[in-house]
């Protein structure tokens, strides 16, 4: 695998992080057909665990099997793939050595009553599965926050001795954040600066709107531009260490094709390393979401 | 490194330290411009987690990139730099030997909906980051005070064990407390004096104001001179094993510049060690911040 | 990383083993211009520790800097690096994910007093600097055979549990053997026979001669045809579990260069998975090196 | 699986273990085609470690690959399978849940200087690979034989605490024990019990001799007959707790087919438990190692 | 503490380091009058141990005392202090943070019946003593070499990871090595380079004399240039990874001070790193093991 030189200058920015670790993420940043970019496009499918089965799966019933995934992220020329245990354990040995994983290790669902999440999946686990990287989810603002936070201290530790990654889902959600908060810009920015805070190699956020949810950050926002996406990806791009962490987003809400190719658009134009994008994808026809992982590609290429 | 005779006596009332710990509270106390004199200035950048980037930022929007905290705290000729975890990740190997450098292990934030923090770092990231110290905040008062003793209690033994030193943030909030007795004198003092009792090496407390929050209090006041801060600065250090411990004091409330000097020649007149002051410098220009950095400096020295 | 149907046969082989050692093999298996035909080219440099260093590298002095070695290994080709932890401790941050090493965990050297090793590397600093497999040295016939047997035996259990794979130097030597019996083709059978029940995934033996050694053997040999090094070699892949563990095989004593490519063709006609060769290669000007490696390449591609 | 009275007696004598335990003694005792009948016939192969591939399997070249033997084994209905680490490695998931394995752990080999053995495999080893068992050697008299002990008690200990059974080849040899006496019937009645008071479920032992080695021990025999070697299997069965522990016996010397299944006869009368036999079956083709093996289950049987 | 630009380069050879290992590298080139010149000169007190007292201290009686040692070390600007536990718990907290301290770990003493050492130290009592490396001394070519690489092995990853640097006494003797070739250069050469292979950061060696004592290493000696001592320097710091180790010599033999300072001149100018100067220095008194200790740091400054 040749280093091309923007993945060895992404790399410069995890000084502090052993050569286990740095390949890891070399991994992900090689593979596929963003590999030597320095752009990364992620499929995660946890929303079996999330939203069950039926509602994810239903609209694309070959989607039922785990095989199905590991196969459209390798067919697609993705540079990881993330999945809880039992999703990766699943075809870990169909697809070894194919495509880098990342083994989700937190995850809620639908029953849950109260904003937080299981824990279910280890770094040992990640190791004897050749995962590239653990998964953790942290709900900023929950009542639960502090507790996801704890987990994530064990477990970042842990993986970063052994050699792994750490990826960082940054979801604001509960406690006096409203509906319309989640996604705002104040929100955004803050859910990625904790992530990197907090040791996470890869965060991963939601696009974020041009709502200020937070009546003290208001003020900070007055000079900052935050009129296009990409202004706003900008920004939560310089709050992740000033581009020092690699961030990627969500595709967002359900929206038409090219709405979320815009979006792509924009997000690349605002220095965003890349996206992970589960139920736009895989809800879709094979094909048709093959096209249009493809389309993605070549707008994080520069071809669109 | 030639220790002078005041850091000796310093030294000497932490008496049941290890050679490790007290090597580690030496490395701070002869570092920077204040190298030796007894005094400290330190630099901490946590604001990012507690308030979100936006609003400790965009003010000054260099100070986004961990580097820039680094390089203020080299080239002002501070004491040592406090961060959690990713800002250290980010920056230890660039500066490594140039300063020490104290991570901060727990951190609230604007979400929280309880008077608590979440532990997101440990005494082995301490130790492989090359930092002299942890960092740790309790909230007397909160809810959740038990709780946060209860981490701080096993985290401080072992880097006691390690030979770090432990650097306790204790600010009073929550519970029954008014917003205005979580710096009244009677309230800061018991903060320094628990923070004392619980094996705290250095203690971070706010400039205490002349109100006394506890009736049950009051009477023991009566004959206490606290009319100006530094007689007020003077009894907290009395509270702190009568001197025993190094106490430093946050930059309090935004004010202007001069207030803010005022201030710290009460610290200063009060027998106080030190300060530590974040958004007040890196909130302003690199420029000025290093001349507003080498003012206090001047006065804890003596010279103004 | 696109599997080719003969990778995936040979990791089948591997039928007990978890993904994540699974991984690693086929990481060294496709890497390089080797990947993905089954055949693999490794560069060891461990002469250094067994030889001393001027007796290794004045020959070509460049090789005296750890990062020759890793750039010659990339820039030819190969398929791993394999070194004790001092040379991969020196490069791994530099050539980070640019090729799969091997951390080499026991030595000899040209002091030793008695046919045995020392251990020097362990499973967790093959993870912290990012290796696919540790490789370990037995002398099967040694007076310390049994101890050397046994520490493989932790090694390979932990690195099994934790996603690493196994590389056995299986070198008989010392007790009873002649010198010319060390190379035997019943002792070389036996001792690749051996590393695969203690559980190796990746065996190195030296190329067999025809010689057969053990008085109680030559019966067992008698029909078996000896006459051709190919004959031998395919001997040697029978007694590895007939052909389901990959066997590579050292460069053996110094020869002309033309003495060497016909031994690589042969062991590539008797079925070898590869070579390992270090003394042949890095003891030349680099180009030569290259050139030479890159013959070695065709020959295994079957163009030469 | 019915238990069967019998099995359910032999089962009682374990009255100590764990039902962890008894459950894999049950599952050996239930297999195959004396399943049920308190009798068992095991495949050994480990003769590839001990004398090297040629010699155990140039008479029957297909027996090099391990799947052979996990084949041979179910395809005659055998108890269970019994081999080293990589044998069992390179067939368990290929053959899962199809016959009861014993993982060897320890072997020697032709180039032996010592007599001792080297401890190759784990508990660990045989809970991952699925085994029932594992399986020790001890070389009661010579040299080494207190290590040996040793390394066997701390492998009982922790195979009975996770529930698997121990399964002890004692073969006194070395120290002051002449050839002869390696079989004579003091020595091998003296192995069972050594044996069985360190803790063993299953003992081999060989087929007893009518010679007394020890002096001291000639007046104890003066009573006891030992004429047929049905006598000297009761006398070793009664020295193994007096029939409260299992025993079975291996083939012996290279003998023609009558010899061996008339020794088997007495074994049965002797009221032994059953046989370990290796040679003579993977070494002649397969359909005659069928023929033969179901030849020793008819007898074991009761039909012959 | 500002690093000086050669400091930082050298800090760079050690790339898979974490930031608390080089932070202790970077405070022992930082220290004492060399500070910042890439040089250093550290002060070993484990004479006592090795040949008792009297023959150590008596020449000069004031050196029973640990705190002489101390204080010799912090008055003559040394870079490092390094001795065995019970002298630095001596003092370690009468000087504490005055100077970088080296914890000796192993120790040979008069006594010895085998060229082997006690390890009477561990990485927990370094870090409770604030020291900043531990130092390990092996013996290549001993019957107990093994043994000592090995307890190196568990001692270097627990301090790799704890953040303390690995100081490695590489001293060749005992086997077949002549009392001459303890000093050979290839036997220097030899003992730096497997020092380095086995991960240590600072090598310490004896200055090399130009015996070349093994016949297989004159042909690779034929064409080196070892004439004088710089020359023999020069070869041992290529043997040290291509320069890319801190390698520090011993003074060698007892010799009148003039031949020292020769000596010291040919290190130098042979490119090594600096001086670990024991008896030389506090056998002599203290007045004058100062001025002498002067001109070896002026000689290192390239003043002289």
């Amino acid at each position: 695998m040749r280093m091309t030189r923007i993945v060895k200058l992404i790399l410069e920015n995890y000084e502090s992080d052993n050569p286990g670790t740095k390949s890891n993420i070399a991994r992900i940043l090689m593979n596929g057909k963003l590999g030597g970019t320095g752009r990364l496009l992620i499929l995660p499918v946890d929303q079996g665990y999330e939203h069950g089965p039926a509602r994810s799966f239903a609209p694309n019933p070959e989607a039922y099997d785990p095989h199905y995934h590991y196969k459209l992220a390798i067919d697609a020329g993705l540079s990881a793939y993330a999945a809880p245990l039992g999703m990766i354990e699943a075809g870990a040995n169909s697809y070894v050595g194919q495509i880098p994983t990342i083994l989700k290790i937190n995850s809620s669902n639908s029953w849950a009553t109260s904003k937080d999440q299981a824990v279910h999946g280890s770094v040992d686990d990640a190791l004897r599965l050749g995962c590239s990287a653990v998964g953790f989810s942290i709900y900023p603002g929950s009542d639960h926050q502090f507790e996801m936070m704890e987990e994530l201290r064990e477990i970042a530790l842990e993986a970063k001795q052994l050699g792994l990654a750490v990826v960082v889902w940054s979801y604001p959600r509960g406690g006096d954040l409203s509906k319309e908060g989640e996604t705002a810009i104040d929100v955004c920015a803050y859910a990625a600066h904790m992530a990197a805070l907090m040791g996470a190699h890869i965060i991963k956020v939601k696009p974020p709107s041009v709502h200020v949810e937070q009546d003290e950050a208001k003020k900070a926002y007055k000079d900052v531009n935050l009129k296009s996406l990409s202004n706003r990806v900008s920004h939560v791009m310089k709050s992740s260490f000033n581009h020092r962490r690699i961030v990627v987003f969500s595709g967002g809400a359900a929206k038409d094709t090219e709405g979320l190719l815009d979006e792509i658009r924009e997000i690349r134009d605002g220095g965003g390393h890349g996206s992970i994008i589960g139920r736009n994808t895989f809800q879709r026809p094979r094909d048709e979401a093959i096209i249009l992982l493809n389309k993605i590609i070549d707008i994080y290429k520069g071809k669109d």
